[in-house]
């Protein structure tokens, strides 16, 4: 089933083929073997909607790599944009500009605790490594702690900090990163029973790997507050608080990773304010800060951190920090998303509508494993067996019935998120009602494809 | 003396003032000490030309980050920008879309030899980083070799890569990264008399410095074509030729970052055409693709790297890579240099204006020690003693006497690029012959200041 754009005019079909192959001559794409590569034109989006070469409409549950929060084309943000264009698109970051310095401020005001300077970076991964290299200079320390199961970015540093094996390719003995395992019940690495088993033995499990590893080499620890691609895993209470604690008791910084789960995609501005009370030193940000309509990441930072680069010159930086173009879109962003209660808005879909609906799916599907999630960012996990928990796609790769799942979700005209053996349900924060009901209506007749390979 | 911009509003003066209040409280600045700094606020721009808070126009001869090429605020670029943001701000880098497939085409049809696909990324580092990903994948070996006297970003592989002080802080044993001295006649680390024997010895150095880390254990040789930030060093004629014959001995990736002198820089398309025949294997690049008005980089990649990653999967990403906003701009970028010879105005501006004009002030100005370049990409020397060719400020640091020209450039109308000892003047690409001639004559007024602390 196909949900067509009213009437495609032939032009539109012309430049969707030429840009198809423009493409497949000369761009080169992530993550991928180029040869087989079949890429979809989008022509247009709206809100929670895209249309492809062909003129069909799908609804985005993916929010193309989890950063729309705000819905494709917001007017608010693209106004402030244009306006920006016709005013100053480009400064050096040694100025002071007027969209950074308002951006600035109205991320300081949202982040937890007392994090009020902000480090401006183009995106996810350099936000990350920067992060790293303050915790590094701060503590005078080299080594960082990282979680398996988790995504980091894509340079050299990130992507070794990240846990999944996307690292190994680029694992050529990077020195000082160290992982160590997460609270994850349903695939749970301590044989415990219940979350909060799970979470005594994973900060146990965490304070010996700090403790044989030796704290005064430990810089930092880095964790998505809620990791992302990796699984949507929502930690257990009282997990981050312990990560917290242990970070004070061994000098160590707490560097929350929020790129994906922050912004609204949890139902709060950041993630960790889940997790009452916990405030980590250092949170890296993108993607939801301006829904990536410029690129744009960065590092809120704490006073104390700050502190250390009072008299002494913080030894990073890149041409395009505080960018005006990106800020302005972020300034936009987080006022109209303030204004419209769109965070209100994401933990309202996620608590009323995603949440029961996707549960209601699983008691229905047989290859639902596992569902996990809050907001508008949720998993599915797809099992083989519900008893041996085999996924239905074996780690690091996919398997014809992951393939054939998601193949059948676009037809019916659904664009998910997919990891692995995972479907990630990540629409909008701006998603109504009626459209969440849509995706999971879809989603139902998707599932019945991964159900039929089951035994 | 400054220029003012008609009169300046009380409200411009206030908002100004906000914009410096909310930067000193929330924005963390690159590369610098936190507490003493004293960011001039930019509220507008205009082709050659800036205006601060306080209503004061600089004539612009630092291209922000030398990336300002097509000059500030282009109209068909602008326009580009707010077209682009009606129609779609953002896509997943895994789909195919307009503006991506076009800016690829537009810049694969410029890159010189066979270099036709396209990597996107947000800037110049981490262009960087996927070249140097790319090399050491596509050969199998660890080892990259670099130049001192070079910079190549800010990410930590991208400032090991760097041959300058602000590696030192970063430096924590990168494994793999190798310098080597590059050609620099003024400065020669060869014991050299002219170009010719510099050559040669430079040469003998490089493949000495294969030979003896190893032929098979090195990936690639990084090499700014002209290297910029750290001074503008013209390779001597047949250099470059030797650098690729070298690679082509040896087995070795040759990566050519452009970041900094591609895109018109040096009154070419890529400045490695300034040295004919000579292609590279990978160009980085960033800035002037686009002027910055939108973060964008990348790498222009050859059909034999590129083949490596067609059956087996490039491990590397990001997600704004080919971002829809800042590869339209770069369309129009382009687009717009070619129809206005804007390439062709920085080589005429260069050889007729710049040229001539830096050597005639050279004459007059004792602290100038060097001029050095070609296009819109000149550096001065500064010194205290022609005959010892000390520097006005040593290596890694600045000076009162640096400080004291550079603000009396500033004072005058005029915003220079600075680095240690050197003044760089390296406006848009667009920079009329008057304006050049306006700009010499303020650097005229600035140097006197210079030469008042020479003995
Ligand atoms: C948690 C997390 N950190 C970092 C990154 C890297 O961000 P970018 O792709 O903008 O470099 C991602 C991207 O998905 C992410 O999810
Ligand atoms: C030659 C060169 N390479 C790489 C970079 C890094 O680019 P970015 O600051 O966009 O990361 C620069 C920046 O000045 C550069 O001049």
């Amino acid at each position: 089933m196909t949900l067509p754009q009213g009437s495609t005019p032939e032009a539109a079909r012309e430049q969707a083929a030429r840009t198809y192959e423009l493409d497949r001559k000369h761009v080169f794409h992530s993550w991928s073997a180029q040869a087989a590569l079949k890429p979809m034109v989008v022509t247009a989006a709206q809100g929670c909607y895209l249309w492809d070469g062909d003129g069909n409409r799908l609804l985005d549950f993916s929010s193309q790599m989890v950063n729309t929060n705000i819905g494709h084309q917001h007017p608010k943000v693209v106004a402030a944009i244009q306006a920006q264009a016709a005013q100053l698109c480009t400064v050096a970051p040694a100025h002071a500009t007027a969209a950074r310095s308002e951006a600035a401020r109205l991320i300081a005001e949202r982040t937890p605790g007392d994090l009020d300077r902000i480090f401006f970076t183009n995106g996810g991964a350099d936000a990350v490594e920067h992060a790293v290299r303050m915790a590094r200079l701060h503590t005078g320390r080299p080594k960082v702690l990282a979680r398996y199961r988790s995504y980091h970015g894509g340079t050299d540093t990130a992507v070794n900090l990240t846990g999944d094996p996307r690292r190994w390719p680029n694992d050529h003995g990077t020195a000082g990163i160290v992982h160590f395992f997460g609270p994850f019940l349903y695939r749970s690495r301590f044989h415990a029973s219940d979350e909060a088993q799970e979470c005594e033995r994973a900060l146990e499990h965490l304070e010996q790997t700090i403790i044989f590893e030796g704290p005064s080499t430990i810089a930092a620890i880095i964790l998505e507050s809620v990791p992302g691609t990796a699984g949507i895993m929502v930690p257990p209470p009282g997990y981050l608080a312990g990560v917290r604690e242990l970070c004070d008791r061994y000098g160590i910084v707490f560097i929350a990773d929020e790129v994906m789960c922050g912004f609204g995609r949890t139902g709060k501005w950041f993630a960790i304010e889940n997790f009452a009370g916990v405030v980590p030193d250092l949170i890296s940000f993108a993607k939801g800060v301006n829904s990536g309509y410029v690129p744009l990441g960065g590092v809120a930072i704490s006073p104390r951190i700050a502190a250390t680069f009072d008299d002494r010159a913080y030894p990073g930086g890149l041409t395009y920090s505080g960018h005006p173009l990106a800020t302005a879109a972020a300034a936009a962003t987080i006022t109209a998303m303030a204004e419209e209660r769109i965070v209100e808005n994401a933990a309202q879909i996620g608590a009323t509508v995603l949440g029961p609906g996707l549960r209601e799916l699983a008691e229905r599907h047989p290859s639902i494993g596992d569902v996990r999630g809050l907001g508008v960012f949720w998993a599915l996990e797809l099992v083989r067996d519900r008893e041996t928990r085999e996924p239905l796609a074996p780690y690091g790769g996919t398997s014809q019935a992951m393939i054939d799942t998601v193949a059948a979700a676009k037809a019916a005209g659904l664009l998910l998120f997919v990891n692995f053996n995972r479907l990630h349900v990540v629409p909008p924060c701006t998603i109504t009602e009626a459209e969440a009901k849509e995706g999971l209506a879809l989603l139902d007749q998707a599932l019945t494809v991964a159900d039929g390979y089951l035994e």
